[in-house]
């Protein structure tokens, strides 16, 4: 696996060179993640003029002996506490450099500054998004580690699925479907679970409350695994009890057509406001103009938000081997409502089009 | 409770008044918590010359109808995807603000830019740690959240000690005490619990593996509740099985002693190195000096790792009303360790001295 990850810091310090700054310094954790294969709390790459060193603080908590970490990359444990993009600054300042690209959309004012008082003649320019750049499109190893993620929470919700609902509050089955997460092999939730039962229900991102499960509700549950670092979404929409309200199914048929025409939309050369105009243009001709999502979807990867972004500003065109969320929802306030959010990578048409990680049935089931 | 928010804000706007900057913004998500009694997602807080203002962003996961923000509190949702610091400065500018006291530690080098773009003409000074100062001393109100989280703690923590323990794995262990915690009326865990069994026990920030608990092991479990924001820490050692070995008896007796030391120390007044030397000592006087935890204690509040810092650099003295943690330890490589971990708050010795929160005993227990 060495190989994989020196590659990837080969394309970035070509990049960097020809952005004219020999040397650069990763910060952001999931960065430092794709670059080295591990992040030990704290600790930051240096593409050097000359060599590649991973600096590790040596505070309470870090955990230098990551065994996925690249073997071939050399490792600095800084004792002493200091900060160690601080000591990269010094070492790329001893190596000669002149300039450093910084993340500076990572790092703080105060870090940025005493990277400046400890090497002054050193030039700090701006990294910017080139990691996340390189991040977007995924190997397929990369992949691999998506679907087994995705099939981690299709089990967990499956199992929830089978189980009594009824009473039970959004806090305990948020924490149940966790449980089940990591008992079917996952490191962990991919971001927190959301369980939104009744006037809850469609919104996204909704933090679970001490509500509980009522006939007739309508019951948004989102949820992730995260596998080996790599994270998946997927979300769902139930009816509570055995006969959905008119205008449950009503709704809930809306945002499955939303859905599908944004899933459909996926393709290479797409452009991303494109995916999300495909589905948002079905919830505005219903009359959602203040209900429904800001934003139809967005990659997935190492981050549970990643680029590209669907939505309606956005910028660029898709590629091949981009995992993104597609998850058109529509929220009534006071009355609840509907979220289908499925994770898929996008495919040319030859290789079979959109491929969906995420198989959980989009039925209306009624439970 | 929002007199207590307002007064809050006064001392912080007197003392950047002082410092020469009559306007102020919080971006640290735990400081504007602290100035509002809530922090929506993304959430800012501009003390401006005229009035304050909370800056919410329009994003997704926002949750602007935060239940237990300062109804007093003038509220702006920012709609189209707007950076609120950016938008604060430009607020600022336009009351006439000359400078602008920020948060250089809590801020990136790209928002920081970004606002001076928008007001070439703001100065932007730094804030530092001003409201991280005003939080290390507590009120009566906060020490009770404390105390129940502590309790919370240990009644998890009572739980799974009735419970059969051999041949679970330490992320299994893990996920069920966060269950109890939240069983328990935690918001949820203060902090990724931490289960160390076997070779790992004794060693602080440990993250749970698929490693199982075996007869004879020593098992470290390190926990806290969440409770209205407010965060405790407990950390206990046992042994499983029926009789501990030698080793394990002595290295257990003097990690307590050592507890102990540091337990007995926290008076208003104290410096805090001498807490943690205290502690320290005992520990290096059998010889352990490189196996033994950097830090002795920290503060915990709204956040689990706050100042003051009881470490051997540690600069300034205890006051009363702050609380910290005790939590020495040794792990020696390839065996395991102990670590033992309270919260406690420092009060007068008229008042009784510290006064321990989490209560579950630190006898060596064998399971």
């Amino acid at each position: 696996m060495s190989e994989v990850y020196a590659d990837r810091r080969v394309r970035l310090r070509d990049r960097c060179a020809a952005a004219g700054s020999p040397a650069a310094l990763v910060s952001r954790p999931a960065n430092v993640r794709y670059l080295t294969g591990g992040s030990p709390a704290g600790a930051v790459l240096l593409l050097g003029p000359e060599e590649d060193v991973l600096l590790c603080p040596a505070a309470p908590g870090a955990d230098p002996a990551d065994g996925r970490l690249d073997e071939l990359l050399r490792q600095r444990l800084l004792t002493g506490g200091g900060d160690p993009v601080v000591a990269a600054a010094d070492v790329a300042r001893r190596a000669g450099a002149e300039a450093l690209a910084v993340e500076e959309h990572h790092l703080t004012v105060a870090r940025h500054r005493a990277m400046g008082s400890v090497a002054p003649s050193l030039r700090l320019a701006d990294l910017a998004g080139a990691v996340e750049q390189l991040r977007i499109v995924k190997d397929e190893d990369e992949i691999a580690c998506l679907r087994i993620a995705a099939e981690i929470a299709d089990q967990a919700l499956g199992e929830l699925l089978e189980s009594i609902l009824v009473g039970r509050t959004e806090r305990h089955l948020a924490l149940e479907l966790e449980r089940r997460l990591v008992d079917h092999g996952a490191d962990g939730p991919a971001f927190p679970t959301s369980v939104a039962t009744g006037p809850h229900s469609g919104r996204g991102g909704h933090r679970p409350t001490d509500r509980r499960v009522e006939e007739g509700d309508f019951l948004s549950v989102c949820l992730g695994a995260n596998y080996r670092g790599y994270r998946c979404e997927i979300g769902r929409t139930f009816v509570i009890g055995t006969t959905p309200a008119d205008w449950q199914i009503e709704l809930y048929d809306l945002v499955f057509a939303a859905q599908r025409a944004g899933r459909e939309a996926l393709l290479p050369g797409a452009e991303c406001r494109d995916i999300d105009r495909a589905a948002r243009q079905i919830l505005l001709a219903a009359g959602h103009t203040d209900t429904c999502a800001p934003l139809t979807g967005h990659g997935v990867g190492l981050e549970i938000d990643e680029d590209p972004q669907l939505a309606p500003e956005a910028m660029g065109k898709l590629d091949a081997c981009v995992p993104v969320t597609v998850e058109p929802g529509v929220h009534l306030p006071g009355r609840g409502g509907v979220r289908i959010d499925d994770t898929l990578v996008v495919r040319q048409e030859a290789d079979g089009g959109p491929e969906l990680l995420t198989i959980t049935t989009k039925e209306l089931l009624a439970l």
